[in-house]
């Protein structure tokens, strides 16, 4: 029996999302359905964490086992063969059977892209949330940083969120601009359901001057959702990197693929 | 009647081209619609010039005359209201009446997105050519500038073209990399049909070592289309700049929105 791993990029506008569901186009599913056809064996695979429908993907990190011998190579070539467009693996690597794609990551990395223009995108639609407003990225630096560190993120988790704690170690937060995008960047040892999503709600409003720096800080200290932001959609979000400890020899994230990330 | 100029963006992938035609879903067919509702009169839309099926437009220029008077937020609004979201008006200028989209453009500038990669993108599959094989840019950029200047571009017209001279003038010309993407830019006085994309097909095979630099100019210097490369695919190319003289006051290509452009 071997362990191995997989890199994976996927553009989620066409899914449901990572995890398989009763029904609907889930980027699990696609893959279990490739692995599983190389394999030649029904094959489950455990992904580094869910994502939401929408959410793109540039480095999602999987593992399964096999029985089958196969090199990297074979496994790469032979997955994305049997993938669709909108998913493929990038690298194939055999792990330690003590790995574990979820429970071994030590930080999880999403980029937010915005677009602050006049006009709406066309080219770049399924991957920016679109802003008429003017944004203040030096007024969202300084709110965002006040949530770094270990804290209690209720206020920006769904109500359907299962984890069965809210405390999250916020490790790096950077606003920057790219091209026509503003990219809000964040690091945790991993989120909570749609934090992402509710913290960037927050920062735009404080982007935009329709609320001071510091209610960011008073959000979090709420610790209730009803006194945050609205949601960010999901089609502006990328997971970019899943960081292991180095003996696992798992690949470093690649480079943005969109200038993007 | 007052004339107005459009700078518009569009994703090409579900598109049969810039002009309209018979039968399918053209960029012009969707802005004369648009347009035409909004001015409440029937409009024909003329463009800087044609893109294939499948090829993007960062900044395609168009102008159409109309008997309604409308400020240029006006238009931009209710035209963009009344657009699908693959393609968009980034802006609306009041423009003489000698200004005409294809006849007044000094030049035409487009940029050849390459993905090289071991394995296929997803993110970026509609907006890039993916190749295995390793680029040398060097070679590429030797073998392109033999192109520079006034030539007779027959290798490089497709047998469909309808232009009544194959002479064209290469103006600029460069290779470079941003993130994982190469990018070969090439700005003209104007293009033949598939010209840019056959070009794009002899410097990828000088690229991968198959063809010597030298070859670059032997097919110009052949003027025999059966003499040249392949022709790229249309979905790495991207029209991102119309260039005209400053009186018209034609504003400035955007910044690229891709990061590849």
């Amino acid at each position: 029996m071997a362990r191995i791993a997989l890199g994976l990029e996927y553009d989620g506008t066409d899914f449901i999302g990572w995890q398989v569901q009763r029904a609907g186009r889930s980027v699990q599913a696609a893959l279990q359905a490739a692995v599983s056809r190389v394999a030649d064996q029904p094959t489950t695979i455990a992904g580094s964490g869910r994502t939401d429908a929408g959410v793109h993907a540039l480095q999602q990190v999987a593992h399964f086992d096999t029985d089958v011998e196969r090199s990297s190579r074979q496994w790469i070539l032979g997955i994305n063969s049997n993938l669709p467009e909108d998913v493929a693996v990038r690298w194939a690597h055999p792990v330690d059977s003590g790995f574990d794609a979820r429970r071994s990551a030590l930080f999880r990395r999403y980029h937010y892209a915005i677009v602050q223009s006049a006009t709406r995108p066309a080219v770049v639609r399924r991957m920016s949330w679109w802003l008429r407003e003017h944004l203040d990225c030096a007024a969202m630096t300084a709110a965002g940083i006040s949530w770094l560190g270990e804290n209690d993120f209720s206020a920006f988790r769904s109500a359907g969120c299962q984890s069965r704690t809210p405390m999250r170690r916020l490790i790096s937060f950077s606003v920057f601009r790219r091209g026509h995008f503003v990219v809000v960047e964040f690091t945790a040892n991993a989120f909570l359901q749609h934090m992402v999503r509710n913290l960037v709600g927050v920062l735009v409003e404080i982007g935009q001057g329709k609320a001071p720096v510091d209610w960011a800080r008073e959000v979090l200290r709420s610790r209730d959702r009803t006194q945050g932001g609205v949601t960010a959609p999901p089609h502006g979000l990328s997971l970019v990197e899943v960081g292991y400890p180095a003996r696992d020899g798992i690949p470093a994230a690649p480079e943005g693929l969109l200038g993007v990330s």
